[in-house]
């Protein structure tokens, strides 16, 4: 992991103690299992837990030794047990512990994101209803469309990150999926019963059927919608570095003091970060495909998914962690200018009312076509004149009269239907 | 799309001619809508629909002419029609148009590959059914592990199955969005009512806020989810490409009568099917990175998806409906060699009921350190000399008795909680 | 491939006719081969020749029965001819015939690629020339930064595309291969010396040793090319989107007479085509990865790959060419507004002088955090209230004389050095 | 990075500390440059390099202060210089020393690479070899094809290896390119002769045109020579995976004293190294489509692509290097059962020579199809029946006599044109 975008707390859960402690956190509700079902002497949990050795050093040396890290780990853990740890690590496989502790991690990773993501939708919701008057230009294609509210632009990113957070949920139950069932997923050498009570003090679930491990499709999904996730950021960030362009300037993200934004053009005020997160977003699709091949593995398991997922599962939290936590940054931060805005709405002379005014000659009875081309010819003479085209339609068309003609360009009139709009994420985030 | 991969009726949803009727319906039933608001003159809708005209000779004459799609398609649709040609696309833009429209087309493509998934599912829960009691070796790194039962195999590939069709079903949802709401998507010349009546006559729903278009995440789903069903079909295929290599030959794909295998070797069977369903999926995986791209379109949209999409929905749903199809023929009519699975079971002289040995020895009390050396000295010279293992143990092993020993190395002993696996699925697939 | 993307004489190399010939034209030239090196009856292949049928009809046919296109089209090819049908296809495996014949497609195709990029430099050269005088304001983070010629713009793009030309003649020498060396390379039914001999009818060389095919990292290497090719035709037409924004309008991609623009706004005039290339660059980025999982094939063959290829060789190719040919168009027929580019680069007041001013200050012996200090000082100030830099400087700046800030603020200056860029291509394109 | 992945030197060329240093050696060219043009006073580079300091706690605390790397840098750099200070950095813009130092560790890791990419070549052309006579079973499709030599395979890797040598020597010219060219690359405040001076003295490239950035194409170049390389030694590893399973065991990987294969199967040697490789090899590919993408960067350039290059440069060049490491090692130790490769060739009862047998029938006389009729229906018999063919053959065909028929049946006829594939190759790699 790129060191600079790791974030506490996200980041402690990648280290190697994190690691070996929720390998133990398995060992020992296997144990208490067993127990449980009577299976093995009364109070050896206990024990064992009292008893169990967490120590890096150590832990080293025996991979070292046995180039295995889970042989390494259950070496160190009993180190210094008594008769208990005759029943560590009973019956198992190593996938056994590395795949449920996998879950583990990935649970509270999601858990981290979604709490990120909460946030950044509570200050999504804040702004869109702060903005939800602000008049703005709709653009398509680059190209001014329609007079719009800057609330709804932000309402839109609203809508998406609440269906990622929809997806994150669902995901997060597709990777609460623990397995202790053996070197092939058939209980040989443990009962389904020790699997069911062991995942219970885990807080997950059994997967229904497993090989040697958890099968790979429920990690694919969890990665692909965190990758999905950052492509709605990725969005966002592309809109803010479109409207903090020098001529269109209508928005900024924020600038810290004593930032600098060249070291050879002090004026600059650059989107850094907004651009840092599009190059994230890059990152975060690129583990989709990596997921998608750790699918196919050989029989029962092969570990060629191991390696690669070294990499994706650690980088990938942790990325998108830092995306969301700078994006509320970012959003709660943001610099609007209105003033802009509405100069800039008016840059074309009026042509951004053409539709409305076709469509008010159509009400009048004139066919498509000729309202079509009528409007046309108009919108090309304001656009090469720059004359007004409301001018420009008072002096040429006479079937509208000049209160229904200053009704059409009038740019609130577009927001006439945006507080339905926003009635129907009822009161929104609350708090 | 590649011709000889495309099925019917699959293929079908994609031609010119599917696309028009598709766009006509939307626009038929937004007059409608239009109508029963009482917003347009009574009987426009159905006088509309009885004089539209779907040409195609007509519609690429008018798009070489307007290089638009949508005003071609209006200009073909009204060529014959009346005064109702006023109301025809009347408020809208393009996009309402073909959004709702692709929409349709993507809900009726993933019923269409439901039903495949559906058949397949039920092929696997007879095979898995079929051997529940096969005895095959389970394999890890490709090495054998321990004794398993093929069905237990399918089983997992069946439960794979279910979780895809559960994210199927979810990702259906995602994409039931319509939107008619105006070039920015802030209803300036149609009223909501228009849509919510429209979409429900076209039993879509209503997209809570959309730019011009319905926002790329929804689609960037359904296509992912279409290449995590195919790389589970990956995984089918690859295990039975495994079992079908000479020195293996446990199962067989389907060979038709008076199929080559090969112009050179006249002995030749070939997984080609397997084969070529994994390099598909090689193609299915393709598809994600398009879609993630799509979704961070520029302002109110621009139009880049757009190319991008006229290969990638109608590819990606043709190949994995090719695809399901061809699993499910591969499936029904998979050749199993149950003897030549026992006969490979057999091949290491007992080197695979190791770990049961193993935990045997440390049931009577030895510690795992020293069972796990004393199976390992075994299991070497059982490897290097070609001995039984069974025999070295009971020459070796006086703590356990012959009875203890034969059982430890009976394979059926490994299938004893296969019963309890495949009671988590019910009766399992209902036909 | 998508219908209207397929361009001649692209699209033709790819029809399955095309297919069959190239087929027969490696029989041939084998049977030449074998003639030459007195192996097989002289005229033999003089006679497979004037016999060898081409008849699709009776192709699938033989298809159909045999499952297997390599000898269903030797049925086909050898069904009319005599004694000389003994030697057709002779010691030769199916891959012998395809993986040449696909080399002969491939490098047609490679060479139709290159024609095309070879109208592009050409293109650009012209279109840098025009401009090498034309003032615009360069851009980083999408910020004004320094002033610049447009023609250097160009020239970028240029240079890119020289590179992109040597490396497409790099890849087209790694797939100028051929192989005719048997089932498994060891030319066990076939002498080397007809391989040599027919590839060199052929107009390719030997693979120094190969599998059953050649192996698949050559054609991996060529569609990434083709791929980078598009990633560099992305950034132009991404830079003519920018440049054509309402609030930038310093260029336009051409408009057609006739063309509209949207069914709704008559005025607007979009950069659909620029948008298009942009979704197509993402199509050709998606067909590396296919091609890189591609080269892991098992032994000496399996066909995963195949199916693949169906997709990614005829689309990648098609898809390139026609964004050439659509690339070509589009900067032959830009429209520049030179005027608006001089009016963009004073937007700022002349903060975008500000570096010039600061190296003037250290020059005069100021140290450099100073001359920072005080000019960000003044451009901040500039920036607030819309005074004039180069007005504040004379105010403000003692050190300086009239003349020399007068130079600082010469947007030719910046010019001063862009002749002896433009001099390092030499005459550049030559026609 | 994971921290397992990373070995020394390339560890240690992307610490801070290396960059920062980096960023050093490149602005003391440029001062070099600059005296030696005679536009600063003589002795400053000698000074500036004597006084400037590298230390990264300073670093780190001015990089807080101003969010800026290189304003940071400068101010530590020049933190103990005297009057020399104002000609550092003098002129320059971030990028200049940013890119061209990027480009010095780039080259350097090339050169790393290169390094252990000839060792795999040494090592690969002398298990060639060794094993240029040892027999083994061509596969196809995973099914025994026809005899070949264990030689030839690993020949077929060797030239492989060769073109990515030539591919990389290629990116290695691609990424040699430094530019000292200003903020827009039009050389605005820094002559093009300070460029040539300081890049000469760096052993770079000028880059012909530049924007503020070296061209994201020549980068993209070389991240996808590491994938293709990647993906290579993904198809060694699979390989040796295959020839280790446990039914087939011609080849093991090195396995160390006291590693231990399995924690619950004592017995078990798994290719994990090379299970490894492969997974690390989809990490590769993963880099590819973000190295694409980062070449579409917004006019003068914008900086999304750093992010994404601060995980992607790092880890692909020493992921890459890592595999190299492990290659070598692999291939060095690899155990190769030639007596196992004897016995599976003969698996079949001689079914294997069938191709030979239908080319000796028709060089007798026989038609193709009555040849290819005759020896299907032998096969199939000796396929069910476990007879050999050569006795079945024998035994039904009297129009060749047992010599012949003894010739047709010997593996090593297989044999006949290795040394000619060998002696292609010259000499082979000369250490």
């Amino acid at each position: 992991m790129v060191e600079r975008y790791a974030l506490s707390p996200m980041k402690e859960l990648w280290t190697t103690k994190a690691n070996l402690e929720r390998w133990l956190e398995v060992e020992l509700a296997v144990m208490e299992a067993y127990e449980k079902l009577g299976m093995i002497p009364a109070g050896s949990a206990e024990k064992a837990k009292k008893n169990a050795v967490i120590d890096l050093k150590l832990f080293e040396e025996f991979e070292k030794q046995t180039d295995h890290e889970v042989i390494a780990f259950v070496k160190m853990a009993t180190s210094k047990m008594g008769d208990e740890a005759r029943f560590f690590h009973y019956g198992l496989t190593s996938s056994d512990v590395i795949d449920t502790a996998l879950s583990l991690a990935l649970v509270k990773a999601c858990d981290l994101i979604i709490e990120q993501l909460d946030k950044l939708l509570q200050v999504l919701w804040k702004l869109a209803l702060e903005h939800k008057e602000t008049l703005t230009i709709g653009r398509t294609h680059g190209v001014h469309a329609e007079p719009t509210s800057f609330g709804l632009k932000v309402l839109n990113w609203y809508a998406e990150m609440l269906r990622n957070k929809d997806r994150l949920l669902y995901a997060r139950r597709q990777i609460s999926y623990g397995k202790i069932s053996g070197a092939v997923g058939n209980y040989a050498n443990v009962p389904p019963a020790v699997e069911k009570l062991a995942l219970e003090i885990l807080g997950l679930q059994p997967t229904p059927v497993s090989s040697q491990i958890v099968n790979r499709d429920h990690h694919a999904f969890f990665v692909f919608t965190l990758a999905l996730l950052a492509s709605g950021i990725e969005r966002i960030a592309t809109e803010i570095r479109h409207l903090q362009k020098t001529e269109v300037l209508e928005v900024q993200e924020p600038f810290k003091e004593g930032q600098k934004g060249s070291s050879a053009m002090p004026h600059k005020q650059n989107p850094i970060l907004c651009e840092r997160l599009c190059g994230l977003a890059r990152i975060m699709r690129s583990y989709v495909s990596v997921a998608l091949e750790n699918n196919n593995l050989w029989h029962e398991r092969d570990i060629s998914h191991s390696s690669a997922e070294r990499y994706i599962f650690p980088d990938a939290t942790q990325t998108i962690y830092y995306m969301l936590v700078k994006t509320v940054y970012l959003l709660e931060n943001l610099v609007v200018y209105k003033d802009r805005m509405l100069k800039n709405l008016n840059l074309t002379n009026g042509l951004i009312f053409s539709q409305k005014l076709m469509l008010a000659l159509i009400d009048k009875g004139m066919s498509r076509s000729e309202a079509y081309d009528l409007v046309q010819n108009l919108s090309l003479r304001c656009w090469k004149t720059g004359e007004s085209l409301k001018e420009l339609a008072k002096k040429n068309i006479s079937i509208l009269n000049e209160e229904e003609i200053e009704k059409i360009f009038d740019p609130r009139e577009y927001l006439k239907n945006v507080d339905e709009i926003y009635s129907r994420f009822g009161g929104g985030w609350q708090s």
